[in-house]
């Protein structure tokens, strides 16, 4: 079986190691991914849209084990869930909502019944105490029903939808990647079809950027520029630079995007922020 | 053949690849699993902490391949090492005494038999060029025995064992994790024995810390704590943040602990430093 | 098939995952080797060194994807190549000059068969939208003359040759390593020949080394060392530091090297530069 991990444990970590020396005791035959181990500490929502992101490019039937879990040794539940084809293990916190988010689990199942754990389960360390020994039983083949009983829903998180009105479209940043790339929730192809053949002006912050362009390569180093990241969405970068820092933006932080009017750009510009379009 | 690594080349470093290739040459039917490569430059106590809390986590007959050689091109020795039921490879400079802390190695044998390295041995590289052939010749059946000649002992460090004494428990500072936590030698299953049913106060450099929490999780942020570790060892922790520089606290302090008694505490805690127990 | 992965993502990033699963959606019979994620961004010259030193330890036949690509989206091609029995796949941009400067590719094919690709290719991820399918139709069998038509040279990088003079040897500095150890283009075998009996001293910036340690666990901490590096090229270090951040040293810096003759050494070093030899 093929079983991935993302945690928040970082590249550092050997806890990663051990989550799956666990795992390889109670089965071998499994193959390891490690999706990413640099989730910031208990950020639920940044994991939540890496998890959207890529473990759909998987092939159906892989086991994503997922350890962001800011609740351990609380009351939060521990869940198996099938989301279009993808089988996950997780804390049920809204790790799993961003995959879930336009189509319901197939199945959700709590993780009670412990004699599928290890012998001694730590209050710190559920990954490697529960989570491990579940994944390898279910490689081994164990019916996910056995894990425990089975429950109608998960923990979500609200994953806005962009405004789309006549003269705007107003979406928000999503999340920002390692390289400090503002990731928003506007899908390109949609904006394409809303603006029409004039281009955009996306405003994030105070800073207008024109147009989109095609990638990173074609402007100069420390250019703000636009372009659709690689889920089609748009994204403002900087090139060679973060942007992030550079505009001072965070995640929630309005993406607005309008379409850029030879006549009346500059002046609607110099009359709000007198910034120049980029 | 089960293979992990674990060395202090970065997490950025393209070395340990070159020692899985080298391995593979010699043969192809292994799985790899990086334990950590993010052990601090030649740190061979932080090292012998991590293996020994994470390779008996593995299948018994896994191979674990060590490099944290700061005597690499001296005379220091190079081992294979069965302990535990995991099988070792690594320089005899104590990094596998943490393992062995508790139990005799099952067999230590130098490596002296250069027909099972690489042809051409550099000075700065004996991972490559002896570790991962040697272990490639192993996963493909070779007996250790033929290695080079049996040893009686191999290189260790002090691990000290906590005080335990009428009124107080003193341990120190283990290691520290790399989220900044510092793990103690003390084994809170004995210390609950110990302690009764009256709570605990520990103290690391000049901080008092009242209880035992079971997790991280609920107590707000920035608190100091003090919990069970995934080993169930007494760790001191910084919720949401880094106790070692939050307290300036290194491997080898002090780690006291006393029993919370409710009328002496708050007085004892005044007279000694000015800090009310948290 | 065995597949190794080199890329700018850097180690936090989840798209490295993003390609691993595109790749196993096409071919599930693959085993997976991380080279490096931490090449510097778009450092083809750095990633260049790397996969010269790195991918020939690997068994033949061996598949190397590449992803330091600052190109993306514009007009560069993508390439499959075999060099020295290793298989590439890589934008053509110089990123395989330095495996290749010294042997010719037995066979270069410009990938332009867009049914080996993920149906829908975005202009930001050919890794996962090009590279990782082509790779998992490789790994599955398929002939790599039906990717696309061949192609007679690939792009090269120039990678000088130390100059050998009668009395000096002038090389440069080829590449640093995450040490900060300084590696230059010269061979320490060909040094030792050009020296004799009477040892060498090798400048740097303003700064003159004596003599070439066997490793550097013989000096003290914070020494410049000169010594032999894991492929046997003179490298430049500082014991327990950064030789790099210390001497001020970039790629590309001259490295000159001389015979130490007793009675001369001491006066002409003072005369240049007042700093004794070290």
């Amino acid at each position: 079986m093929l079983i991935t991990f993302t945690t928040d444990f970082g590249v550092s970590s050997p806890y990663v190691a051990a989550m799956k020396g666990a795992l390889l005791q109670v089965c071998r035959q499994v193959d390891f991914i490690d999706i990413s181990h640099a989730i910031a500490a208990q950020n639920i929502r940044q994991a939540a849209v890496v998890l959207g992101d890529v473990t759909p490019l998987f092939p159906a039937g892989t086991l994503h084990l997922v350890v962001i879990d800011p609740g351990v040794g609380t009351e939060r539940k521990m869940i198996y869930a099938e989301v279009g084809g993808q089988l996950y293990l997780a804390p049920d916190n809204g790790v799993l909502s961003y995959v879930a988010r336009h189509q319901a689990p197939a199945r959700i199942v709590e993780l009670t019944e412990a004699k599928y754990w290890r012998s001694h389960v730590s209050n710190t360390f559920h990954g490697r105490d529960i989570l491990s020994p579940v994944a390898g039983h279910l490689a081994a083949g164990l019916d996910p029903a056995l894990l425990g009983p089975a429950q109608a829903a998960m923990q979500m998180l609200p994953w806005h939808e962009p405004h789309i009105e006549p003269d705007e479209v107003r979406g928000e940043i999503l999340c920002i990647d390692s390289f400090g790339n503002l990731v928003s929730n506007i899908s390109v192809a949609k904006l394409k079809g809303w603006a029409g053949p004039g281009g955009i002006v996306t405003q994030v912050r105070e800073r207008r950027i024109t147009g989109l362009q095609s990638t990173y390569g074609k402007q100069p180093a420390g250019e703000i520029v636009a372009l659709a990241d690689s889920q089609g969405r748009l994204e403002i970068a900087q090139v060679n630079g973060n942007a992030a820092t550079t505009l001072g933006a965070s995640v929630g932080d309005w993406v607005r995007v309008r379409r850029a009017e030879k006549s009346s750009q500059g002046s609607e510009n110099k009359a709000k922020d007198g910034l120049a379009p980029r």
